[in-house]
């Protein structure tokens, strides 16, 4: 099965989680939009492409299956590509939290968008500066001291039994707040241990490292979903008020 | 089986779309906080319970799974309750439909909370309102257009070939911004007649029926996802300007 990913050009976006399974399965796929442009996901985006029709993209064309939202497809994905246990619990716990990961997603983007994905980022900039403050002092803490917890249910190393969809998310989870919030995470970082070791873990698979290393893997950039504004991070501490291990903000 | 549902007291919010569910196959369920209080979701919500622990309510206990976020607690109800066709394509589609409403449901809570819902509605009414204008104009219309081409594309009157909880959803949908956005809506129904009479026809389905008359089904509130605040509805056209089916703002 050769599978066919529809994404925007240009950024990583919802489109990454999906290529970082396929990636990290070795699956036959095209990134079609990066081949033929973003003008070759329009017949579905209309509805005048059989089978169901997408709201948004990322969508996966799997022969004549065509499957949108991105926890949906890696719903599809998973058991297909060996990255999640068959069993019909442990395939719905992965979807949950897949979709708390789509959650915690809309938020990031939200900090820079908190009025409209139709202005620009510099017509919104006081409502996202309010947005982005109450995002990093207590929703990226309620979501990560959630995913922590949940490595600890674990084993403290896979969000599941074994390796599976959900890692390679939450890496990509990590890897953009760390982009996107620098200062944040280094004040939360302290609190979560099995996350960044999860992070580190996985950036070092073989297929994932490969994938990384190559043009495949754009860089993060302000177009995308975690974007680096400065304004939007934490301030930065001065040396004598920021302490080893300092956490303010965080609750659990 | 005896479903335990689990959602906060007081709101209709996200758990109304699993209660429609269970309410329409005349499941055996227990509405849990609305008999034993909030606190009986702590446990869960604590990671103190075996199996999943769950982000945030709505949760449903079936015997000792415990199923977390809507659309995911509705993907396994489906076919359970004979409330989605059993063929994995027809689950998949359904589930995608689940997904972008539930994406419709973030955006209209946030229209009251764009900043933080840690903050009062009263110290964000500023954001509020353009985020709401945004939401009324493009956003709405480009999710209502949207599922409106879904009942187009299957028969007209349901969003899959039979009725399903999809049409359900949508019946939440539509009522709920009906009740938040009464003048927008006004001007977007007439562009919209497949889902207005979907809506119609759920609400006189013998069960549904008999649960909107019930105690059980609450009224809508300010304390809930879709709020009646008059300033982030249309401007009220006067008789001159209000023409019989129009419908500015409808992007197609």
């Amino acid at each position: 099965m050769r599978y066919e990913l529809y994404y925007w050009t240009g950024i990583q976006g919802r489109g990454e989680f999906v290529r970082l399974a396929l990636e990290d399965a070795g699956a036959d796929y095209i990134d079609v939009a990066r081949e033929q442009g973003d003008a070759a996901m329009m017949p579905f985006l209309r509805g005048n492409h059989p089978g169901a029709r997408p709201f948004a993209p990322p969508f996966l064309k799997a022969g004549r299956t065509v499957i949108a939202q991105t926890a949906a497809i890696l719903f599809y994905l998973g058991p297909r590509l060996g990255l999640v246990p068959q069993s019909e619990t442990a395939r719905l716990y992965a979807h949950q939290l897949l979709l708390t990961i789509s959650d915690l997603v809309v938020e990031a983007h939200d900090t820079h968008h908190p009025i409209a994905g139709s202005l620009y980022y510099e017509d919104q900039r006081a409502a996202a500066k309010k947005r982005a403050e109450d995002f990093r002092q207590r929703r990226i803490p309620k979501f990560l001291n959630y995913f922590e917890s949940i490595l600890e249910r674990s084993n403290g190393k896979h969000a599941l039994a074994l390796h599976s969809y959900v890692d390679l998310s939450l890496f990509q989870i990590m890897t953009g707040l760390n982009y996107a919030f620098p200062r944040a995470m280094n004040g939360l970082r302290p609190k979560l241990p099995h996350l960044c070791a999860l992070a580190e873990r996985v950036a070092t698979r073989p297929r994932i490292a490969a994938y990384l290393a190559s043009p495949r893997r754009l860089d993060f950039n302000e177009s995308d979903i975690f974007r680096h504004y400065p304004e939007l991070d934490a301030k930065q501490l001065s040396a004598q008020t920021r302490q080893p291990g300092d956490n303010a903000g965080v609750t659990k």
